[in-house]
């Protein structure tokens, strides 16, 4: 296996998070990924590879020109206009509003680009984001160069992002990126299964009428958890994407039992479709203690997880979304690498 | 002259903004209304009238059932959820999310409500919201029984808050609701004159579609400036309405010159349209040193702007709107009543 790391995903480190009327630190750390880093490599001696570099057209394939534009300026413009801290986001187009508008200015600008309050564009976050990309696009060209498997440890995460806005800690799509870098190389039906604890709003949303990407995500309800107005069961794709789309929504408190039943099904309707390749958008925030979720999984659950994923026998690229409770997360994703290798090791 | 005002509305006390990436101490406060309250008593001695009670019919005329149903209980749920302070949203269903979901759970059924996050649901957010709509109806009331002219004291403002949202330290749009009112009453055209530095996006989406009310606004040009995504000059109306829906932006810097032109541009509109009744928007928040705006009018100017509204010699609703210089609000507010009532006075 090789696990593929860039340090100067490190860099974006957020000052303060608002989040739900609290002013906290922010969950989402550069010190997660370091820690997840020093398990690997104390779990897989040797594994650890420097991600390359990739021309910016593989981003451009999943997300709007303009927006790539903005990630790349917003800071700048920020401080250029005499602000101060993080660059935050402060109004969204709802209700009527106009939602096409691009404000000339930093702040209205920041605003068409985000979906939530949390997340902010920091003086790194550019940097980080295209090197978090860069992971995922190395652990995608591991599998096009044979690989039976590969693990992205990338940071920020991408999954909330869309095509054309960041949040919820994320601002480029790693996982659809990667899969898209597949589709170029030749592969002609990806599978994306998103085991996070959130719904994968962004990779959904790139997605959604294509049937060359299936999304696939068990995650908790949006009517509970964030991100509240995606992620529910009845979005199963549209146009020529209708039924490339399943949502497996689970309530607050789910354990074993409900989990693997759901993750059993999403891994069945993955096997139908029988993709030359699966992305998994390993988040690791199922876990019972995380402090953002509200899921009760254990280490040997993820080693479980690990084992039915390999039981599809696909060429399979992880790439790391969230967990935030940062002691477990190595321990859990390193559960889930055991677990997938046991199995694929054991097959006959 | 009359001046409505009613105590509760000194309730609703937000303990921190979140505005543009920095807590601070909330722009909008009780004090600004205290403060306003004891310059009409110097200015206008015996004006002063408590608001009548309403009943809840004249809110639901302007605002969704579901909404008047969450502004009520919303802080409740806050609190029987386990959460403190003050009740913030979070996540905004913009970019092909669900905004017509609203969550069953809390943070999730505030941010369905919100469009932006400097502004919270707090403890007595209802009831001064409540009591502020019914000051705005007093006043109504007074031009419904022949008076010239009525002053409303009313605190939240409410010209940002729509048909189903808050924000904008607004909840509820005491403007539109007193116009519905004069509505009810037998009055066929009513005119709403918006000379708050802001646009009053609520109330543009309220009367939107709609020829019996004139929605004008004189404001920051939003390329700029909140509300950002509503208030450009290419928004004219909808179906019945196109035509009855004028913005006239304004760059940062305006003073008096450029303002007053488009003032007067508005006011000959306005005279066109021939409205039985005006109400005015009226925001202070132009004033040159406002800590939240870029215009510069000064003291004499707003002067001007009174007497330039009275020369429509119409009934006019004045309704009181932002302005967070709080030791020049007063000043500024008498200064715009002695212009319209010198000149209403002069009138032949
Ligand atoms: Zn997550
Ligand atoms: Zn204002």
């Amino acid at each position: 296996m090789k696990a593929f790391f860039a340090r100067e995903q490190l860099l974006h480190d957020q000052s303060v998070e608002f989040n739900r009327g609290e002013l906290t630190a922010p969950y989402e750390s550069g010190k997660r990924a370091e820690m997840l880093f020093s398990a690997l490599e104390a779990a897989f001696p040797g594994a650890a590879r420097d991600a390359a570099e990739f021309p910016v057209s593989h981003l451009l394939d999943i997300h709007d020109a303009d927006y790539i534009g903005f990630l790349q300026s917003a800071f700048g413009e920020w401080i250029a206009e005499g602000r101060t801290g993080d660059a935050f986001p402060m109004v969204w187009p709802v209700h009527d509003m106009r939602g096409e508008k691009i404000p000339n200015t930093i702040v209205g600008k920041i605003s068409h680009y985000s979906f939530e309050i949390s997340t902010a564009i920091t003086k790194h976050s550019w940097i980080s984001a295209r090197r978090s990309a860069e992971t995922a696009l190395s652990g995608a060209q591991e599998l096009s160069r044979g690989a039976n498997m590969a693990f992205s440890l990338c940071r920020p995460p991408g999954h909330h992002a869309g095509r054309g806005y960041f949040g919820g800690y994320c601002y480029l799509n790693n996982a659809g990126i990667a899969a898209q870098y597949l589709r170029n190389e030749g592969a002609l039906r990806i599978a994306i299964l998103d085991v996070d604890y959130h719904h994968g709003n962004g990779t959904q949303q790139i997605f959604y009428d294509r049937d060359d990407v299936f999304y696939v995500s068990v995650h908790a309800d949006p009517d509970t958890d964030f991100p509240y107005f995606l992620g529910y069961a009845d979005e199963t794709g549209a146009g020529k994407g209708e039924g490339f789309n399943l949502n497996i929504p689970l309530s607050r408190g789910a354990a074993w039992p409900s989990y693997g039943e759901a993750l059993s099904h999403a891994l069945n309707r993955i096997g139908d479709y029988a993709p030359d390749a699966l992305i998994v958008s390993l988040g690791v925030d199922t876990s019972a203690g995380d402090p953002l979720s509200g899921f009760l999984l254990t280490r040997d659950d993820f080693a479980r997880m690990g084992a039915a994923i390999a039981a599809l026998q696909r060429q399979t690229l992880f790439v790391f979304e969230g967990g935030y409770a940062i002691n477990d997360v190595g321990g859990n994703v390193v559960s889930v690498l055991n677990g997938f290798l046991g199995a694929a090791h054991s097959t006959p």
